[in-house]
């Protein structure tokens, strides 16, 4: 098992990462938050079936009250009105402030789940208990929580740190291929971030080192988290992909996983910063073959056209400028913060004529 | 004019409180969020009558773009509902991190809006502009935002502290008297909990010395949250009169003001206190005199009965313990954890017999 200390303003936090975990999630929890107390654990329908189970008796055999809250699997339940309804529940048992809430699943679970903890009574300790890689290299750890408006994804949320991350391997290898795929962008993302070597390594398939993968990617968003919680400055990086692909997202009708909108995003901007002359040609090479390695797409589906109305609407906006995270080279991507209107010009160099 | 600095962990800010403000609010923004940049002015309709226009030219004098968001007046509106509805007008405008929400109004709107802005893009900054005596001393200061959920009062929230403060007492002047009332008894709280002088101060009508008064009340305010941001410690003191006041709000079905139900619920436990030996009975009968000569309630309509099961599911519980603010005498209030099972006994101190 690897276990990594995450240090936040907010809170102190262990991520622990291993298999066989989910049924000593009862046990690694005694030690940050005693029984007796309460745990509601809520999961998706589909999550619930496979996991389910496995985690309730461990966190019943390590003393806690367990109560369970399950939820319509998929990326339609982010909303709201899923996030009140759990509030609701909550309110009802009635959970205090120094019981907690444990989120089974992928993003989507972490995300919902996260959000009603920051939320209920003002905040209330979370668990976070990642099912998908996606999860566990990313949205388990940091504390980002949310839930989509009509108008975006996540524009509802709060930053509320966990008091433990678990994350038991076994249940990646239940994960459905594609979902599965969908992480590795989140992977292969870190690399280009800040990791060269890292990055280079990920020719190996990440499945015959996983432990070792995630635990790489997790200190690593650590270390950028710990410095930025509020994602004002060097947190900004993890948006690499994310502002073009949040809006193919979003123009797909979120039916294209995040995974895959982070690919073509991450591939974009890359192109674009070819073509402005500050990143080698070989490492946008070395991208597109490392995410065609893994079965993710590459080429943007939609034209700046369409593009450019939802990037102007993305939440990382600030007044009239953007920050962009911009690969300089693999392992070398840097913030650059561009006025909206020079928007156009980064789009038409990241789409057109390749 | 009297200008206060707030200074917690999460943010720094000013509390400015005098005359004729709301149309210079717009300038005091100025020297805090700059303009250009968009500020949505958010207040229920018969605020918007009174006292909107004044605001928005103050506001549009100093250069910025505002939209208006009118909800409808009364605690009914204090939902998730019109959070959301807040929410989703902003994201249709859409407003970016580096705007800003004005509240105008009450304690309702402020915590109404005040949780949408905690929320919105996980965050974005909020001035309140308290225009009735409840809001200028109590909740426009220090960050508790929060709506209602049909299981109890504010059980969803977040700490979000202001960018500002603006009390123009000009709009005191408008107040139905039966609001002004309600706002004396949280004035009153402030003497029982930590300033005895003060507290005899008030035998000479608030309305006389409102500037003073609202000053004082915000410079303790300011210095207990200041120690205790998240509401773990001292802060709790600001909660006297407030376990057994929300109880009794709900059992009214909100129908009673909130400041007249924490004149209740301070009259009851500084009872249970002298009973107990804890308070010389001479201040139990200043507190009552003070409270009756504002034209507060101080007889409470339920017995423990009917105020325990709702007690005990309030949000301030802690697992199996209760922490009360307890009045040791006029201006010594302290803290009192105790066991929920204890509250019975406590409750027939505070209500039978007197």
């Amino acid at each position: 098992m690897h276990r990594l200390t995450v240090d936040t303003p907010s809170r102190r936090y262990d991520v622990c990462v291993g298999r066989g975990l989910l049924k000593e999630a009862g046990a690694l929890l005694s030690q940050v938050l005693p029984p007796p107390r309460r745990v509601c654990l809520a999961a998706d329908d589909q999550v619930w079936e496979l996991w389910g189970e496995q985690a309730e008796a461990g966190l019943r055999l390590a003393g806690y009250t367990v109560d369970v809250w399950r939820f319509p699997h998929g990326e339609g339940s982010k909303t709201p009105a899923t996030a009140l309804s759990l509030a609701e529940y909550l309110s009802s048992l009635p959970l205090t402030r120094t019981d907690c809430v444990a989120a089974l699943g992928g993003g989507v679970a972490g995300d919902i789940v996260g959000f009603a903890a920051a939320v209920y009574l003002r905040g209330i300790p979370v668990v976070q208990l990642p099912t998908t890689l996606l999860a566990a290299v990313d949205s388990s750890v940091g504390g980002k929580t949310g839930v989509d408006l009509p108008a975006g994804k996540n524009l509802l949320g709060a930053f509320h740190q966990p008091s433990l991350v678990v994350c038991d391997l076994d249940t990646l290898d239940t994960l459905p291929p594609a979902q599965f795929t969908d992480g590795c962008a989140e992977v292969i993302k870190y690399g280009v971030i800040g990791d060269r070597s890292f990055f280079f390594d990920l020719t190996e398939p990440i499945s015959r080192h996983m432990e070792a993968v995630i635990a790489r990617c997790v200190r690593m968003k650590r270390d950028i988290v710990a410095g930025d919680e509020r994602d004002t400055g060097a947190r900004q990086l993890l948006n690499l992909g994310h502002t073009i692909g949040h809006a193919v997202e979003k123009l797909s009708g979120y039916t294209r996983g995040h995974g895959s909108c982070v690919a073509i995003g991450m591939a974009a901007i890359t192109r674009a910063a070819v073509r402005r002359g500050l990143c080698p040609e070989a490492d946008l090479g070395a991208l597109l073959a490392m995410l065609e390695q893994y079965g993710l797409p590459t080429a943007c589906p939609y034209d700046g056209a369409a593009l450019l109305p939802v990037i102007a609407g993305d939440k990382k906006r600030a007044g009239s400028a953007i920050t962009l995270a911009v690969p300089h080279g693999i392992g070398d991507t840097r913030l650059v913060k561009v006025p909206v209107e020079t928007l156009p010009g980064w789009l038409q160099d990241a789409l057109e004529g390749w």
